[in-house]
């Protein structure tokens, strides 16, 4: 087990009557010195209201008496452009605790909102590439509370965000990370996620089982606690992600989906494990370009990274353990190889069968002529992959890619 | 899955080298609002200072300038009696931050102390029965951090701490808990359980694996997540504690166990699911009656408890999943009966073959005639009982400490 530290101090309030603590959090938070709490309401589209969420929640704080001042329209895959004027409108109205209400982009670009508050530059600046590890933002940031709306990215209970650039040509997708950056209180009530469509549970759900992936392709094989908690995690997502496709009201499915979410992204299956990122540096290329959804992006790159590590032999391992331990395949009488190519075959069966996500590149509208682009701009991160379970090279990444189209 | 909140805030710094945080840690916390830090340092008996960690503690702690005050001689099941004279000197000494250094029993009579320091009354009339839900503190508690040195009760993550009174007869076993209780850091290298005997390994992985069971075995059978999270910890007990036993030294095998420890009782697998805790319940009377190891009573214990809830046909669920998911038994051609059976034979191998802890209450030096005031005393317990995987009936308990003995 590699030395680490862990700390994730994110109070998570969990079930059907979790907002009944809404109203203290805020004043708690946003009331900190004495001060008259002040709360910048983040959202998304629609969505919340047509679910009654949003009469919900400003009525806990009406009723509350909190002044509070909503920031609305953040996008899917939010950009930057729209966060640099959310910091302005927080600044305007000084306010002293950002609430988001919604999924990941929500969250994210709450998050940066609250980083960006305090800080005399541009948000963009900060925004290093993303996943490199020396991104800490040390900057004072504002106590961030959500109110959560879709299981996928977890952001809700981690230290980092992403947002895309949009200003630029070729956009690119950035982001920041600090222990600050992790929200303080986080309201999970799996009934907000009813609505989420078959095709948003099962990108979530893709997003999530990629997570976990992420840090259980590791090289570090004395992290044994950790890779056996992996798997319970994505025992979790297999399970439960068809039911929540097929009977979107099936509570059960609902929370244990969101409750996996959030524990499959806070740092618990990482620290003194190693991460490994690399599909997750491949796909979003594919978001980047032209807002395909995440986890979508992440099902089409995912089997086709694998195929091409089991081709070095000295890799077999985790795939035995996966087939084994998550699929409960039997590998008697097979050899690694040939197992490690069943499990494969699970994997790809669960994401484009059970989640009924798409195959393949070409079928999300991206021309072929981009794949090269793609690579380009993967090959600028290949430095903080060199550690990751078999570090990329161009050729990889331009085959992994291929094979994807 | 039922609701619930959790919030663990306790840092753990993991690895060999995480004293290096150690002055700034106590400084962070000893200095809240502009104090200077006034340590006190709690420890054991001598094994500290025979492994050389007594030296280099206080060395950092000089090294930095700290003012620090010892309280050392805390025994194994700490006394009430030894906790009061905690408190007194821990007042005399204005401290303002406490630091243990040990094993489960000092880590809890260091959490009695923070919490009497500014507390009125006797620490006593705060200790309720034991487990009991509604014993949550709400008194100012100094703050707590640890070094561990032992991988058992898991708390040096956990929010409760419990002592046996040994000023009355028979002596009681209480405790009591509270968020403010959890420790804020604890440091945790493996090397320091190094020097634990076979049979402290042994009766400690016994703990840690009895930690989990409590939670495991849940009427609660929708906190999917949470029983697979716990089996991860169960392999990773069952794994690693022979190997630690065999080679002391083995650091994989003492950091899986020691991070598994602080896992195992922090909240995370029990939030949203069913404390059942009716084995400890059992055991804690031979603790108090003459401090039998915690880890060895509960692995007499464990089996007959299993035994009697066989008998229960609604019952059989969690022993189907433990056999094949933590132990890989084949259930192929067995009923379900048939196949509980062999999985707790299975728990029986684990704890008296693999782990060499006595089989029998009678091989503990207790007489037959205490069997009948431990059922009198864990009778008064029931109320708190009565929620539990298969609740408790006097004439239960009176049957399993007769198979027991």
């Amino acid at each position: 087990m590699k030395d680490f530290w862990i700390w994730v101090p994110t109070k998570i309030v969990f079930g059907r009557n979790c907002l009944d603590e809404l109203a203290d959090s805020l004043k708690k938070w946003g009331g900190k010195d004495g001060q008259e709490p002040r709360v910048l309401l983040v959202t998304g589209g629609g969505s919340i209201r047509k679910m009654g969420l949003w009469d919900k929640v400003t009525k806990i704080m009406d009723d509350a008496g909190l002044k509070w001042f909503e920031y609305s329209g953040v996008s899917a895959n939010p950009k930057v452009s729209h966060l640099r004027k959310g910091i302005e409108f927080a600044r305007e109205n000084k306010v002293n605790v950002v609430l988001a209400v919604g999924g990941g982009s929500v969250i994210d670009e709450a998050k940066g909102i609250a980083v960006g508050y305090s800080y005399d530059g541009d948000i963009w600046d900060l925004s290093t590439e993303l996943n490199s590890k020396g991104a800490a933002v040390d900057t004072p940031v504002l106590p961030v509370l959500t109110v959560l709306t879709l299981a996928a990215t977890g952001t809700e209970m981690a230290t980092g965000c992403n947002w895309t650039n949009d200003t630029v040509t070729p956009a690119i997708k950035r982001g920041l990370h600090g222990p600050e950056v992790r929200p303080k209180v986080t309201f999970e009530n799996p009934e907000y996620t009813y609505s989420v469509s078959e095709f948003q549970t099962a990108a979530g759900s893709a997003d999530i089982l990629s997570h976990i992936f992420e840090s259980y392709f590791s090289n570090v094989t004395t992290a044994y606690m950790q890779a056996r908690v992996a798997e319970a995690l994505m025992k979790t997502v297999i399970k439960y992600a068809p039911i929540a496709m097929r009977e979107p009201d099936n509570y059960e499915a609902r929370a244990n989906l969101m409750y996996c979410a959030s524990w499959g992204n806070n740092g618990y299956i990482v620290k003194g494990n190693q991460v490994n990122w690399s599909v997750h540096a491949l796909e979003h290329e594919l978001t980047s370009y032209n807002d395909t959804t995440h986890g979508e992006g992440l099902a089409i790159i995912t089997p086709r990274w694998m195929e091409w590590v089991i081709r070095d032999e000295t890799k077999l391992y985790r795939f035995v353990d996966l087939g084994q331990n998550v699929f409960g395949l039997s590998k008697e009488g097979k050899s690694d190889l040939e197992f490690a190519k069943e499990t494969i075959q699970a994997v790809k069966d669960f994401f484009w069968k059970d989640l009924k996500l798409k195959t393949r590149i070409r079928d999300l509208g991206i021309e072929h002529d981009k794949l090269a682009m793609f690579t380009e701009q993967v090959c600028k991160k290949l430095g903080y992959l060199a550690g990751c379970y078999k570090p990329l090279t161009k050729e990889a990444i331009e085959e992994i890619y291929e094979a994807s189209y």
